[in-house]
């Protein structure tokens, strides 16, 4: 049996064990690196090396940040009293993209996935609970994706923010913007209809 | 807007950079990568570098590997009248993982598709027409795939060759193992009808 020479053969084992990266894409991958762009071996080797090395997660809301805290929690300028709280730092991203939202942010780092085997404990949910103790924060917007695992942890986060006098909202569900009424499934439809509103004349 | 922090948007940069590879991809590796599994980025990053440096063109067959010469043009019990011709390394492998050609290799890396802008010069078609040369090779296999650009390829290299007075061989083309008629295409119905044989019996 022929294989691919060993470094070959080691990078395409380590790219494999990236998400979503197959034994077939790691090997077009690698093939891409070592016949056709050696530059950018050299440079994406480098951008690893630093990125696993300074980036690490803000002390206060666990968002990435090369310094201790992140550039949002930085900033004096936000409103303290409102918590936004999202699985992921790409979802963060995604608010402070649309530039509307003035408050503060809370990474989960996961959500309740009791299928997936993870449990409320591999959140970053204690820390969440602490940070709203001083009652400085008035409403913890729970932006968690509209998923059933998004729900459910929503849900759960809540319940547990209700025992503490805590408010917390969830973003709206109904029609996506250019969502074609045929096309809808039968829970967003549903849940449009029950968040619909009133038109204004 | 707010963005990810520089060393982490770097390695995104450097990640969208791969074939196939997005920007939402780029982010949710590097996201893995810095957030999940530090270690993976360390031993990843080392990886990519040595293979980079210590993988290259085998001399006489083109295909990858740490030496002058690849594991199977160092192997001399193989048969020299035959040259079987891909288009990339993961063909060869491919082949060699059914274990029965016993024949040296050619690899292009790339296809004839002037669509795409790649010319005959592109491919290392010069150095198969020099290895035929000396007349040790009787028969040389096309081995591009069945596609537009694999069968142009394979169609040019075999003019080019039959100039010389080498006889080149084409794969056989029909249904693939456990193929329904029903879902075959045109092209591929065509093709076991013009090849079909004759059954013992």
């Amino acid at each position: 049996m022929s294989e691919f020479p060993p470094a070959m053969q080691k990078l395409i084992v380590e790219l494999s064990r990236l998400p979503s990266i197959g034994e077939k894409t790691a090997s077009r991958l690698a093939y891409h690196l070592v016949s056709h762009d050696r530059k950018l071996g050299i440079s994406l080797s480098e951008a690893v090396r630093r990125a696993v090395e300074s980036v690490r997660l803000c002390e206060r809301c666990y968002y990435l940040s090369e310094d201790p805290l992140c550039r949002i929690c930085s900033n004096a300028s936000r409103d303290a009293a409102l918590i936004c709280v999202v699985e992921k730092p790409m979802d963060l991203v995604a608010i402070e993209r649309v530039g509307e939202y003035r408050g503060y942010f809370h990474v989960l780092h996961g959500l309740w996935a009791p299928l997936k085997g993870q449990g409320p404990e591999q959140m970053r949910l204690a820390e969440l609970l602490e940070r709203v103790k001083d009652q400085t924060v008035k409403e913890v917007i729970l932006a968690t994706g509209s998923t059933v695992e998004g729900d459910a942890t929503a849900l759960y986060i809540a319940k547990l923010l209700a025992e503490r006098g805590i408010k917390s909202t969830r973003l709206a569900q109904g029609m996506p913007k250019g969502g074609e009424l045929e096309y809808a499934d039968d829970v967003t439809l549903s849940r449009a209809f029950a968040g619909r509103s009133v038109m204004g004349g």
